[in-house]
């Protein structure tokens, strides 16, 4: 049963932009803001569901172009969808293929009727079409599901971006009409570049057909900060309260809090589980790069804050030793720690937002980085 | 506080040289027969200590040489010893190095006052004595430690294998005397290659200098199965009763059955934690090489009979996905469901022991293994 509103804003900070919310799925609500882990092969990497469970995150995301790849998503029809054949039972968000198959480059060619490219695995030609991008997702069963979008490379002339820009809104459309899963919903993904007045015809566009939730497409590409902060500004001013808004592919710590001040609801970024592979951990005082000598014999966990698994059971010392020893357990340790950090944080911003004092988490936020 | 016994023999088989006991150490009580999962670098390659407590493991094995090596034992003492480093408070055996020395071929030799090699990592030259053996493993604290021994190459004419089986004993002694620290436990290792007869005279030094247990080393060099079960018997005969019998580095699931069934009370071997890691899982009705394309669509758990936690939440389609996608989830399910295996087998033995009906136990359990 479907409630009367998908999107419910609970309250709205009085400082700024920033909302709490809460997103009805078919597999539970997620408060909003939130952070997706990104699990993209149908596994969040080097973590089971359970880790990902107790560390509490409220849904992750799978991305469609891989699992069409490989295993397929008439398999996993078969083995109940993506959430029984990962054994995920909390809500998925996929995404489209847009920004993979675009990632392929060369191997990949746009037209009118959908994207053509070659299989990373064994170089075998593919063609996905907008239908068959929803298609694609209604078998895998995510909770939401978005519209292939073309993504626009940094830099990008006006003219290229305009172009993109007006494809997107079509195949936007062509998504909307092939949906017949009701209880998967459908989120449109706004592009227009780096020029504001194009991020506004996009968002238009998009309301125009109707969609569960707004995406914001083509940021985190190469632009400054600010650029970033200035195109999200310039699509969240055009996009409806009764939706809720989500920033594709961001971002570190300060963008999700950066985003959230402007309005942001949704994120997801491979940032906090890469970084994990690589070393590379999140503290409350900024980043801890775990090789560095000077953690050799360091007893402390990666930050005395946090109540994960990994800071309530080792020391910098052990997690250190073995990442230079390259051991799996390192990046199964250093995984749920970032994660669990993106999470954590995540729910002191929508605390801070129901308190209505977001303006000085922020600072404190900031004060906590910058003390280091 | 110590018990009177250090070893209790609690069972006979009236069938064959199996029995049940338990070992009294420092950090717990150790039910045998055990089989100790491998943790060379201060890690169960891939699974976590709480992952280990869960699959119902009692005592884990480090490696000296690869501790001593990286991080170094003066800093893991530092932390606590290594129980304290690793977060593992049940008992842990550690190896002394003799292997893993012998294994370094042409950077390592062999001189009657100890052992010179080449760091695998750096290359830099080092010396292992027995006396160092010792002390390094006090600094590790680990509850059974083992003496320093050569190992003997497969195949080796008598006169190679009866000079270093002579060495062994008279380093044997060396360990003995200076071990200090006595809530730490101390194990002799037997050589004699693949004579009956060295063998027992290698037993006989050993007891004459007097062990805390017994190991049997030099097997599962590349002999055969007979061989392997001839030198297991030609030194089980002359070791006492009083004390453990530990058959190092073996082995199979039915290498475990056999051992036990000549007398050998402990166990530790890489096969199931490495054979995780490759995709090869160990089932009761044999081998499932995960890869293999039959198990593409199959929605069936490892093994039906399974309880582990990968069993009870993955299917076999899931799993061969993930290692052919090499995602870092698969060796970390994979092994947990192996080394439960190896547990959980280690526990029925254990019981038909118990009800004194071992023989039956072992021809089920060939029975399974060839019904498939």
């Amino acid at each position: 049963m479907m409630p009367t509103s998908l999107f419910t804003q609970l309250q709205r900070s009085s400082e700024c932009g920033a909302r709490r919310g809460v997103l009805s799925t078919k597999h539970g609500m997620v408060q909003t803001p939130v952070f997706m882990p990104v699990g993209t092969q149908g596994t969040v990497k080097a973590v089971t569901v359970e880790n990902l469970r107790e560390l509490g995150a409220q849904i992750i995301l799978g991305n469609t172009y891989h699992l069409f790849i490989r295993p397929g998503h008439e398999m996993i029809e078969r083995f109940g969808g993506l959430h029984g054949f990962i054994n995920w039972n909390r809500p998925i968000l996929t995404d489209s293929g847009g920004f993979q198959i675009f990632s392929l480059k060369e191997l990949a060619s746009i037209t009118e009727d959908g994207a053509t490219f070659r299989s990373h695995l064994d170089g075998s030609k593919k063609f996905l079409s907008p239908e068959d991008a929803v298609a694609v997702q209604e078998s895998l069963g995510s909770d939401i599901m978005m519209c292939l979008d073309t993504c626009i490379p940094y830099p990008a002339d006006r003219n290229q971006t305009e172009e993109a820009t007006a494809l997107t809104g079509r195949w936007a459309r062509r998504c909307r009409d092939a949906h017949r899963k009701k209880d998967q919903l459908l989120f449109g993904i706004t592009q227009g570049g780096m020029f504001a007045d194009l991020r506004r015809q996009s968002a238009e566009t998009l309301i125009g057909i109707g969609f569960d939730g707004y995406a914001i497409g083509g940021l985190s590409v190469g632009e400054s900060k600010s650029q970033m902060h200035d195109m999200t500004e310039a699509t969240v001013a055009h996009l409806p309260d009764e939706q809720p808004v989500y920033l594709m592919g961001v971002g570190t710590p300060e963008d999700l809090v950066d985003g959230v001040w402007r309005g942001v609801d949704m994120f997801d970024c491979v940032l906090p589980t890469r970084n994990a592979r690589n070393g590379m951990l999140f503290t409350s005082h900024g980043k801890v790069v775990i090789k560095n000598s000077r953690y050799r014999q360091d007893p402390a966990p990666i930050d005395e804050r946090c109540q994960c698994y990994t800071c309530s059971n080792y020391s910098r010392a052990y997690l250190r030793h073995l990442f230079v020893s390259r051991e799996i357990l390192s990046y199964h340790l250093n995984t749920i720690h970032n994660l669990h950090f993106y999470v954590n944080l995540m729910q002191e911003i929508r605390d801070a937002i129901e308190k209505d004092c977001f303006a000085s988490f922020r600072n404190d936020f900031y004060g906590r980085l910058e003390g280091e």
